[in-house]
Parts: structure tokens; C-alpha cells; sequence
């Protein structure tokens, strides 16, 4: 018989609140033979203000044996800046070598966008995930005085790129229109973005029938908002993606709806599944998060372990949900996520 | 008896177009006691092509003896990506220490912008232009192999953090709403955003009265296409500069309208003004360009120099020449230089 063993990471602010419906709808949809299992982590701000502790390797250990991991939001304005994100959030993505950031972006019918017109919306971004500016190679000399000079340092390794752009081909060449962007800014950082470029022409060669174009990133967030329909998938570096799928995230509808994969193809460590809003510590405990972002982060999980049948049924309800919001009282996070649990056991 | 030594570079593609408008309008709005001098450069494709040169210590030399730069657009597809990019535009702002770029964003009436409602726009970004990772700092090892690696460094100082941040806080303390938001990503890339993000707190104590945010840049992309009427100075980095002032334009009535100047304050060397759009080189020779963009950067060169009334003046006649377009023909790139050149001289 099936199982699914998750890790569940709720986080800081409304992740608790978010993750309890994302695992309400998990339960609803999965099938009565398949045994979930899931066990609780208590990362973020709580645990590393009362022991300091961010992710250690023993945390590691315990995560890898997961099939999967869902996770809610991690972020606290009482924690420096970059604590949880360099020790948890991107900790744990180079630890589980989530190389295959995924993205979606699709624009459902009755959902606002602060687009005019009624743009039409479907593409996915892949964003590469264990190197580029990410990598924390750099430093600061003479912190603090006016000689201070601090660096950054964008690492970019063939085997980085090709295997990012092999898994965006494979994406595009599954897709109706097969189309697949490479954005980048070749044009100034020539030394990565002669790497990029390059590997991306050589795979092409090997994916004739999917149809390729190069942009630059500025140009790029203009074709974001003037002409979505433009793209199908796009593959880019880890910067360059973080900035273009927010952008993505707010003409489609925003990030309440924006679902993300943080993925090791290979299966050697368990993948990562999260929606791409933040805690929100604001309406944290509230009841007023929307859960559908967390919701179709488990979407994203399901058809990652081969669960396609219930993916498609998540993204059905959502789907629907949507369509009928408009002109109803707004509903709890838990309101939203009952609904969402009737709707895809039905 | 004042006079202007203008440095003219027409540049590819549409430059050429676009500058001989430029030019017309700053003639007619020139008073009669200003004598205009201009002198042509051939930067750019064509002399790349015939010589191999992008910009010598000779060009450099004499360019420096003018006031100020008026650049139409440098690009071509027949030239390898980067070249003219890093031996022309940007050897040139490093050469001239040109740190200050400002990129006015403002929505006039009548102008159609990609997003609904009617958005209030009207901000600047000041970007900074000799640092971060546009130094062309980085390399390559083994290129061509699977054991390729591409490195690019984000070089950032506190003496051309502060100098940068400092330009803002005064910009933002002479407009009436006295806004400043710093956009980076601290969270990720910390050397440089504690740098930044350190300056950017010492300078503020400096400027009780300027109200001022931090903003992740991912999250800007998504308050620029929500909340544009936000912002009101921005300061940030070289590269997140250059992504979000192509959004900021795009929001704002494209980049048929965005003007931009490459400063350098202390007046050491020349400043350089210049269309954000390219050289298009789809459209060039056919009369179809817009000057708008150029037209405006006009502006800026003029109140770079002192020329404030005159300056003043070119904005207002752009803003009633784009209030009346609505429902007219579309004219031709002179057709709309020869209108705006009787505007300011009426
Ligand atoms: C929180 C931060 C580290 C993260 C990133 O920059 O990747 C976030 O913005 C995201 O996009 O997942
Ligand atoms: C052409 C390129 C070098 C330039 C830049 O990246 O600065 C352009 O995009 C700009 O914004 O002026």
C-alpha cells in the first residue's frame, strides 16, 4: 500500500494557520489507501529565539527521511535580517540541493490582477535554486568605517546551468505551446551570462521542436506587464528569478495564489513545497491569511511524488473557488480551506 | 554670454532619429543669449565595425571638454551582446564617474500605462551607476567545458554607497512628500545589504524630516504594479536599478517616455543624458520613433546645467503634446519633435 510521509514546517506568522488548511485539503484529496504520515517541525523565529538554533544537521538528518516536506512561511521582524533566511530558508535548499525552484503562474478566471484588460496568463517559471548570487561566497572589510567594501559574489558552474536548463526544456517540450525564455543580463554580466547563454544554444539542440528566445532581465518586466501571453516557461538564475516571479505573482493575481516548488529532482533529498508570500506577521492569527497559496503548494507536492489524478483535483477547486469569490463576503482561512476540502473530496 | 558645449552621440538604430529631435527642441527653447554649440560623435555599431574601436582614451579626452552628453542609443544586433554594452555605455559612466542615474517615473495624463484604474505615478529612481555587480569584476575558468565556472562580483563601497544614498536623501528632501525607500535584498545578499542598509540608517539621521521605508526588491516589483503611488525617491543598487526603472517605465507610459541622466555631481566630468529605450532596431529609418524619451532627457541636461525655466518648460510641453494625442493619427518621429520644438518656443 501507498504512504506519504510529510514533513510539516508551519513557521512563523500565518504559516501555522495556512499549513492546517494545506494539510486539510491533503487529507480530503488523497485516496483511502494511501496512509499520510506527517511530523511537525518547529523551525523559525520561536525556536531560534529560544535556543538559537536555525537548522542543524542533526534537523537535516531528521528531514531527509521525509518524502516531501510543506512548508508555511519563515520570517520574523524580532530576527535580523537574513538570520532565517541564509540559516534556515536557504540552508536547507542548498543542504537538499533544490536546484529546480518551480514557479507557476496562471492567471483563473474571476481572479483581479492590476493589469488593464483581461490578460491571458500561463507560464512557469524555473528558477535555478543553489547557485548564482545565492551562494553567500563573498564578505566585508573594514565593516563599519567609510573604507568599508563588501562583495558578492555570483557563482555559476556549467553543471549548475545545464542541469536547470535540461529540466526547463524537458518542461517546455510537455507543454501545449513549448515555448521556453532564457532571461538573463549577458549583455553586462558577460561572464555568467556567456555561460548561461551558451548552455542554454547546446541544449537547444536537443529539444528542436520547442521554440526558444533570449531576454534581458529589464526587459523582461516590461513583457510582465505588457504582454504576459508571452511566455510559456522561462529558465533563469536564482536572482533574476526570485525578482521576476514576484512580479509574476502579483499580475497573476497575487502572491495569495502563488504556489512554489523547491525541488531535487533526482530524489536524492526529499523536495520542498511552500506558497511565495511571507509570514505576514500583520494578520498573523487572525484567520484572515488566505490559504489557496499553501493549497496549491500541495498541488505542486502531489504531482511531484506522482499523485497527478489529486494535483489536477486541487487545482480544479481552487480553480472554482475563485471563479465564485467574486461579490461574496471574504471568508476565514479556515472557511476557505473547508471549502476547499469539500470540494476535492466530492 | 552663457553658453552650452553639448557632446552629441546619435549612436544606432533609432539614436539618430531621436537625437536630431532632441536637438531641435533645445534650440528652440535655448533663450537667445545661450549660444549652443554641439560637436557629433560616431560611438557606436558602425564605427565598432570599421575600427574595432568602442571608446578610446582619445574619445574619452574629448568628450570631457563639453558641459554635458545627449546619447540617442547605442545596440545592434551585429555586434556581439556585451560589447558595445561594456565597451561603450558603461566604460563611458565608469570613465566619467557617473553614479547618480536618475530615471524619472511619471504617469501624464492621457498616457496609457499596462495597468487598471488610474494609478497616481510619480517618482524618481535614483540609481547608482559605478558599483555593485556592473564593475565587470568576476571571470571564467575552463570556458567551454563541463567544469565551467562563471563568476560575477557586486563590488560595493561605503564611500559609493553613501555619496549615492546622500544625492537621494537630498532629492527626496526637495520634493514635497519627502519619501525615500531603499530597495535591495538584505536578506539574501547580506555583505552588501548590511552595507547599504547601514549607510543608508546613518545618512537618515542626517534628514529628520525625509520619511523613509526598506524594501526587499522582489517585493518592489510587486508594490510597483500594486502601489506605484508609493514611492516617491528610490534609491538603490546598479542591477536592481536597472530591472525595476524599465518596471517603473513600463507602468508609467513605457519607454517611449523614459528619460534618463548619468550624473556626476561634483561636475568633475561631464554628465550623459539618454532615452531609456534602445536603438530598436526594427523601427530605425522609418520615422516612427518616438522622441518623447529623448525630448525629456533634454530636460534633465537642462536642469542639470542650471536651465531650470527652460527645463520646465520642455516637461509642460511633453505633457500637453501626450494629453492631446488620444484619438489622433499617430505622427512621425519629426512631426512630433517640430511640434513640441513650437510648444516651447510659444
Ligand atoms: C526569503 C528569501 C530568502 C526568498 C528568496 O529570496 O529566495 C524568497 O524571497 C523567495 O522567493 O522564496
Ligand atoms: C544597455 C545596458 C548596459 C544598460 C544597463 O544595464 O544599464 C541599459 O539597460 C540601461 O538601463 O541603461
Amino acid at each position: 500500500s501507498r504512504s506519504i510521509n510529510l514533513a510539516v514546517i508551519p513557521g512563523d506568522g500565518i504559516g501555522q494557520e495556512v499549513v492546517a488548511e494545506g494539510l486539510k485539503v491533503l487529507s480530503a484529496v488523497l485516496p483511502q489507501d494511501v496512509k499520510l504520515e506527517t511530523k511537525d517541525y518547529d523551525f523559525g523565529a520561536t525556536r531560534y529565539h529560544a535556543t538559537g538554533e536555525t537548522l542543524t544537521d542533526a534537523d537535516l538528518d531528521a528531514l531527509k527521511q521525509h518524502d516531501a516536506i510543506l512548508l508555511g512561511a519563515i520570517g520574523d521582524p524580532s530576527v535580523p535580517s537574513g538570520v532565517l533566511e541564509r540559516g534556515f530558508l536557504l540552508k536547507l535548499r542548498f543542504a537538499f540541493d533544490h536546484h529546480v525552484n518551480l514557479r507557476p503562474s496562471k492567471l483563473l478566471p474571476g481572479v483581479a490582477t492590476p493589469l488593464a484588460g483581461e490578460p491571458q496568463i500561463d507560464f512557469v517559471v524555473v528558477r535555478e535554486g543553489t547557485e548564482g548570487p545565492y551562494t553567500g561566497n563573498g564578505g566585508t572589510i573594514r565593516k563599519g568605517t567609510e573604507h568599508e567594501v563588501a562583495t558578492e559574489v555570483s557563482v555559476n558552474t556549467a553543471f549548475g546551468v545545464e542541469r536547470v536548463v535540461r529540466d526547463a526544456f524537458a518542461r517546455a517540450q510537455a507543454r501545449p505551446r513549448k515555448k521556453l525564455a532564457l532571461i538573463h543580463k549577458n549583455n553586462v554580466l558577460t561572464f555568467a551570462g556567456h555561460l548561461w547563454t551558451d548552455v542554454f544554444n547546446k541544449v537547444a539542440a536537443e529539444f528542436p521542436d520547442v521554440t526558444t528566445e533570449y531576454m534581458h532581465v529589464d526587459a523582461a518586466t516590461i513583457y510582465l506587464v505588457t504582454q504576459p501571453e508571452r511566455f510559456d516557461v522561462i529558465v533563469t538564475d536564482n536572482l533574476f528569478g526570485d525578482i521576476i516571479t514576484d512580479l509574476a505573482a502579483a499580475v497573476s493575481g497575487g502572491i495569495g495564489v502563488a504556489a512554489s516548488g523547491n525541488i531535487n529532482p533526482s530524489g536524492e533529498f526529499p523536495s520542498m513545497f511552500e506558497p511565495v508570500h511571507g509570514s505576514a506577521p500583520d494578520i498573523a492569527g487572525q484567520g484572515k491569511a488566505d490559504p489557496t497559496a499553501t493549497v496549491l503548494s500541495v498541488a505542486l507536492l502531489l504531482r511531484h511524488l506522482g499523485y497527478e489524478a489529486e494535483a489536477a483535483r486541487i487545482d480544479e477547486a481552487v480553480s472554482v473557488d475563485l471563479a465564485e469569490r467574486t461579490g461574496k463576503p471574504a471568508r476565514s482561512t479556515s472557511e476557505i480551506g473547508d471549502a476547499l476540502a469539500v470540494r476535492v473530496a466530492g
